[in-house]
């Protein structure tokens, strides 16, 4: 009678760790979260590796069904909940555990790599790392600055910015990195404060946490030439560079 | 002919990724750094579970002799260097990697847990995390006050602080809790800039990354009299609170 939370990393089936594993082959009931990250491989392929049934877990259930799905289950089983990544950094998984505590469950976490800490692949010290932003598709005309005020903020203090990309795994959608450099370069063009400028350095990523992952440095301008390939992005502002933090973005630089 | 960074996880001989295991079973040389972090299971412990010997690599043949016996190795064969945490969380295997890549080596890196989104499990959104910071073992009547300053920024700007404690896993000596907090109010004391005081709310941590990680918030005062138990220990400060994040605290508040 508990939830699992297990982090099952970022790329594909083989990221799950051993801990994870077993946890997943001794419980009842298998849920998959499958709205803020998507893996490279498909559930089927997972219900195969596990020989599990798995019941994927939209964000409405999640949220505002799991009282009638989750947690109901978790009352008298052992229940997985399975989510790509760690599963504690996001305020969604949070949420459930806190419900389930409220409840009476005993809530165990496992976790994994998580894109907060495989962003050291780039080179970049991790402990330098400012806020966190992410941004939005832009629909309904709903425009954001935070993305545009926390890189200003965080080049203030010297400090890398970690941008998230959105995605609609349903529909198949992921923002690319050159989606997002665009919609930097509009605020910019609104906001005229210089602090996402055509020419700035910044370091484009796909697919980190596999084996293969896409990492391109360059200027704004030449990153939004760049086809990174498959899901899921990300863009990163680096702050002020260590000389080792330095050599290290020479590695990806698409000019050198 | 590859040099593999491996993330062991934060634990145990459990927590590396199927990957990462596969990975090392394949190579014909594994190395374990043991400088950064520490495990709770043993060397010998890992050895039969990978069904390998391993080859302790300390600071000093990591950073001063690795052309001589890591990198060597990796010129003709598989070689592993394993991590316990993500294998890219820290300065000291980013150079590795630097001397790797301009030796003509092949690095692959297999990200894993580290504590820079484990810290999650105590509730604080990880987006909401500024700049990390560290405390050093006093010794030599080296005593900086760059902990108390980042406090100091991160407060300013309404962000949590990750402190990460020191160790000296040869001596079996490693920071507590208690230790970093007596710091931070001795940096206080001669500062009196009321950053780290008495009454600020905190949260203790140890073993994170366990089945059953200590997670303790309250005063620093409070938290001061507190026993966390075995390694490894981390201090986190947090800065403006989301309501899910104090509900969060709540669960591990030790006076309710």
């Amino acid at each position: 009678m508990a939830l699992y939370f297990i982090g099952l990393g970022l790329y594909d089936e083989k990221d799950v760790s051993l801990r994870g594993l077993e946890a997943i082959k001794k419980c009842d009931v298998v849920y998959l979260e499958n709205y803020t990250s998507m893996l490279s491989c498909d559930v089927k392929k997972l219900e195969e590796f596990y020989g599990k049934g798995i019941i994927l877990a939209p964000r409405e259930l999640v949220e505002k069904k799991a009282e009638k799905t989750i947690l109901k289950d978790a009352l008298s089983k052992e229940v997985a909940f399975l989510v790509i990544g760690d599963p504690m950094s996001a305020t969604t998984h949070l949420d459930l555990r806190l419900r389930a505590e409220k409840a009476g469950i005993e809530c165990i976490i496992i976790h994994n790599a998580s894109v907060f800490s495989a962003v050291g692949v780039i080179g970049l010290q991790l402990y330098k790392f400012g806020r966190t932003t992410s941004i939005p598709f832009q629909e309904d005309k709903w425009h954001p600055e935070t993305p545009y005020d926390v890189i200003k903020e965080n080049r203030k203090n010297g400090l890398h910015t970690l941008i998230l990309l959105d995605l609609s795994p349903d529909e198949k959608r992921f923002m690319t990195v050159n989606q997002a450099i665009e919609y930097l370069l509009s605020i910019e063009d609104k906001r005229k404060e210089k602090v996402f400028s055509n020419g700035l350095f910044c370091v484009g990523c796909a697919r980190l946490g596999s084996l293969n992952p896409c990492i391109k440095s360059g200027k704004a301008f030449e990153l939004l030439k760049e086809d990174f390939g498959k899901p899921m992005h990300c863009l990163i502002i680096p702050g002020k560079l260590h000389f080792a933090e330095e050599e290290a973005l020479e590695l990806f630089k698409i000019h050198k």
